[in-house]
């Protein structure tokens, strides 16, 4: 049977507001033609994809719902109580790879697949493998630990991506018959209470949009309004974890679960964006400026501790022991992009830019066949290989393992990289917007009439972009050009040879286009060094180097023979210089005293210092080589020699 | 009914190995007169051990053994898995209490309790009050995290500490039907298996040389072989939690959870001692001296991780995620004390008296209420008061708690300071060994007859120690001065006025001593910079304060009005000086820029440097006057200014 094709107002990218500075565009409208970008989605289409399902064939987590589907499924449920999500995610992954790249072996095994969820579903709704069954816990028993709305959300937001492709299937129809279900049971007459697991908000505001139907925004607010009133039990890690200790309003940066906070966040900015709740729109974006300032990594990547995966305090951000948990990284450019989307301020672009260049795409190994859950920025020791046909814990290994007892960061990959083309412009009713650079094809129409260029660079390694106009309204239109922090002032924007006046964070062309007019864009992509702020404590007294919007990092797999990272400096009074995807830079190795104590009343000195180049890679490229140390913050200074004992 | 007295032979302090080069001495043979140990140890007589029992009968962990002996005990079980322990623990602490300072009603209060346990035991001498009851989980079936096998071990220790008093009571009576439980279950013939946590290990061993019974000797190094071959199942934290990676004699460093891993090098080390099993002696000591050179804090604490409570790799010691949990630097100081009985070596002393000083006894507040369960080296925030009456889980608050979920920290505090008289002093057949110093009296036998002395000081305030000779064998003796690490070649020992020869980590006076004869020893107070070595990236860039063995801190208590900790810097150029129990420093502070992004390719610069004197206190006393902010290490240099965005 084939879908029913949804109206083509529908149709759109991840995050469709109803009103806002700019308007996403649709996976029919941007299209990535080559390049880097191209190589990862087909990464995601070619192996992760069908990576994602075989494990959840394998293991038993897709079959959980054959098994609720024939009553056979009981206390012998596989996996942890949010495996459906998984399931969910990866329905996302493959509507927004339809729908960006129409394939009729994909459309019958995504159909299969709902097919099979579909199945699972009870009369009222209600579709979950984990509670409610003989010797499961009963429904929603375990609100702070058992995710059930947290996985509702997940299936709806890959309705949503269903419907943003153009197709209104069976999948829209489960999604809202458990949609109707959440609000008899959680609505304004239902129970007074929230998951502990944020991510029902966001998916109902998105459902809302996208299916016209009032009641789901309702719903989404009263989610949000009810949070932050302690409702949930806070148990080891306290309210904060919850986010439960504060409303959202009333919050001035993010803190507790990473992932958590910034799936609220998100979901709680849809709810103002929809609602023109102006106060709740400024207190997310407050909390977005503040947590950028003091609470984020160098690679965009958020969360400081393990032990509850967690934000950490102002300026707490070890690079040792960065969590930087690639769903926390996701989750982050979910909220960018809404911010960008409400605001249309480059700074939001910036950090989706640097977010999944340096913490999202490091996760996936180059052959798309094992993730990294956390993304630390410095590895001490190589660790061991995880097997290949092995469930890791999460945070156990310095190499990527292929999938995990709690698995939220491969799928989440996956619907990220199917969709990822959908950031990379947006519209206005006068004009487009180039907010990531890479080679992709715009399409679409605006107020005066159909718009279509291409962009080919190759970003994010060299500085050119050039634009080409193949269509333009008969009328002023504008395209605008991001220019990431780092090269504000210095980027220069030429239309058909001319120069564009700006240097500001945006450089508008305004003007009527023909075909044919081509632009181009010049970054300054020297290498650069970047220096901490004075209160990161736990990085004082190094560099990183970047390139671009790339953060390189030493990993011991380039360094000369017998040569390791303890005791390295950089010689930051060196040049660096551009390699084809990396930095040469200059080290010193000093033989660093081992002594029995180490800690001295005077002062420490290396021995034997040995110079020599090396070459810095992209962080987002470490640990394809084989077990390695590495550093993305290297030291620039060793204080004199001391002797001590305890 | 009296206690039977124990054969005099039987008296001594916590481990009393048959062979070594030096002698413990009893409860009845060293005390503390006065000062600041006896300030402590009688905080501990007269409040903490109270706070313990109270909190334990009022939240019905004691109250499980009288359940469990009226049969009415199932799956209301109060608390987690192992609160036994505590129960034990708390009886150990009364034990060495009793030994110390015989008290009719403290004995009552002693024996009520004993009775209340003994009346738990089963027939076949098994007793815990989690398993093997209808609702339980069976005996031994949960291994790795049920503790059955470690609460035994801190009953065994309980009874002997009891032994080592001089009494051979009901509770020595259930120790040893338990223990030859444990050798049934547990021995040759039983089943091939260890307990996820290690104590019983040490526990046997010490009860084998208070009982005289070879068979739990040969158990613990049963227990010692078995571990390292993969019995355990390695779940989230891997087999390096457990210490069952890697056989106790290969592994080179302490490794896995802080507190069994130490645990388990005291009772291998304990049955090497037994055993002349040289080689595993080696590997602890080998352990000790890479654990001390490369994963201990300044202040003798170990645990680097919030998330397993672990060692973290070499040179992982962040100041700011210190987990150094209170029960891991006890377990140091067990491991550390038995290779000073072992070797006589001044660096197992030295160590000890740092993680007295600094780490343990930072655990209880002032009045004894009230415990640090972890032991950060740098506070951020200023955190929440605990409720008085509410039990924490275990790392949530800046400051002390009560009670906690898992409240090992507070009984292990109490059984430590009723017995920390035990480690100031040994014996040789010829001699007495001061280790550390305080207001004590030692009186004991050597080989040529009685000696008796008693020691006087303000240490660790005041570096002046005198030693009065009362009672001394007509021959030749000896009195030996342990010498901190710190003070080695600038201390002065005089004998009646007489300068000592002597400038290593021992100064040794040999003669006939006399009654009357005085020593002294003058150790150099001054207040020193301590540099940490250069792999310690945490805190690269900083300096620590020492003041003799005591660690400083800067509390924002103590500076001035509208003060903060971010943007200070010590001016390392300036004096420091002494002030009644802290060091007066120079600080600077600078206005710290706060941009929208915490990484710069310019430099960072304060604006505004104001200088002014603050008075460090020791570490051990910080977070007594309300919440605040702390810093052990001072940064001390602060580069220039910067902009930029993400």
């Amino acid at each position: 049977m084939p879908s029913r094709i949804a109206p083509p107002t529908l149709r759109g990218g991840p995050v469709q507001p109803s009103t806002g500075a700019l308007q996403a565009l649709g996976p029919d409208e941007v299209s990535l033609t080559g390049g880097f970008w191209r190589e990862k989605q087909e990464l995601n289409s070619e192996v992760i994809l069908g990576h994602c399902e075989r494990w959840m064939e394998r293991i038993g987590w897709i079959g959980n719902f054959d098994r609720a589907a024939l009553g056979t499924l009981g206390t012998d449920h596989s996996g942890i109580e949010f495996v459906d999500s998984e399931v969910y995610k990866l329905l996302e992954a493959l509507a927004w790879e339809l729908g960006r790249k129409p394939d009729d072996a994909l459309e019958s095994r995504y159909r299969t697949l709902v097919a099979r969820v579909e199945a699972a579903q009870e009369p009222d709704g209600y579709l979950h493998t984990s509670f409610g069954r003989a010797g499961q816990p009963r429904r929603y028993s375990n609100l702070e630990w058992g995710h059930e709305l947290y996985c509702f959300g997940h299936l709806i937001q890959a309705a949503v991506a269903r419907l943003r492709s153009g197709c209104d299937d069976e999948l829209v129809q489960v999604a809202r018959r458990l949609a109707d279900h959440v609000y008899t049971e959680f609505g304004p007459d239902g129970r007074d209470a929230v998951c502990g697991h944020p991510e029902i908000e966001v998916a109902l505001v998105e459902f809302s949009r996208a299916t016209g139907d009032a009641r789901y925004l309702e719903l989404a607010g009263i989610f949000v309004e009810r949070r932050g009133r302690g409702l949930l039990k806070a148990d080891r890690f306290g309210a904060e974890y919850f986010l439960d200790d504060l409303p959202v309003r009333d919050a001035t940066v993010l803190r507790g679960h990473a992932v958590r906070a910034l799936y609220l966040a998100s979901g709680a900015l849809d709810v103002a964006v929809e609602t023109g709740d102006v106060a709740l729109a400024g207190a997310v974006a407050t909390q977005w400026e503040n947590t950028v300032a003091r609470r984020t990594y160098i690679t965009g990547g958020v969360g400081s501790h393990h032990l509850d995966e967690a934000f950490g305090e102002d300026y707490e951000l070890p690079p040792d022991r960065a969590y930087a948990e690639t769903c926390a990284g996701i989750a982050s450019v979910m909220l960018s992009w809404r911010l960008l989307l409400q605001t249309g301020d480059a700074q939001y672009a910036d950090l989706i830019e640097r977010t999944l260049l340096n913490n999202i795409l490091a996760s996936p190994r180059e052959d798309g066949r094992a993730f990294y859950y956390t993304n630390t920025l410095h590895q001490r020791v190589d660790g061991t290989v995880p097997e290949e046909d092995e469930i890791s814990v999460r945070a156990q290994s310095s190499l990527r393992a292929p999938w995990f007892e709690v698995s939220c960061c491969p799928t989440n990959i996956a619907r990220t990289l199917a969709s990822v083309n959908l950031y990379f412009a947006t519209k206005t009713g006068t004009g487009v917007q180039l907010h990531q650079y890479g080679d992709y094809d715009v399409s679409t129409r605006i107020e005066t009439g159909s718009i279509s260029l291409g962009v080919r660079t190759g970003y994010p390694f060299d500085g050119a972009v050039s634009v080409l106009i193949r269509e333009a309204p008969d009328a002023a239109a504008s395209v605008s050009f991001r220019i990431p922090a780092w090269a504000v002032g210095r980027a220069v924007v030429h239309v058909n040879g001319i120069p564009v006046p700006g240097s500001g964070a945006t450089i508008t062309v305004s003007r009527v286009f023909r075909a044919g007019d081509e632009m181009t864009l010049h970054l300054p992509m020297t290498p650069r060094l970047t220096r901490p702020h004075p209160s990161i404590d736990a990085v004082r007294g190094t560099v990183a180097v970047e390139r671009g919007p790339l953060v390189m990092c030493l990993e011991s797999t380039d360094l000369p023979d017998g040569r390791a990272l303890a005791g390295i400096l950089l010689d930051d009074g060196a040049d660096l210089t551009e390699t084809a995807r990396g930095v040469r830079a200059h080290l010193v190795s000093t033989g660093i005293p081992k002594p029995d104590w180490p800690y001295s009343d005077g002062a420490w000195a290396g021995t034997g210092n040995v110079g020599y180049d090396v070459e810095l890679i992209p962080y987002c490229a470490w640990a394809n080589r084989g077990p390695s140390t590495m550093r993305v913050w290297l030291p620039v200074a060793l204080p004199g020699r001391g002797t001590a004992r305890a």
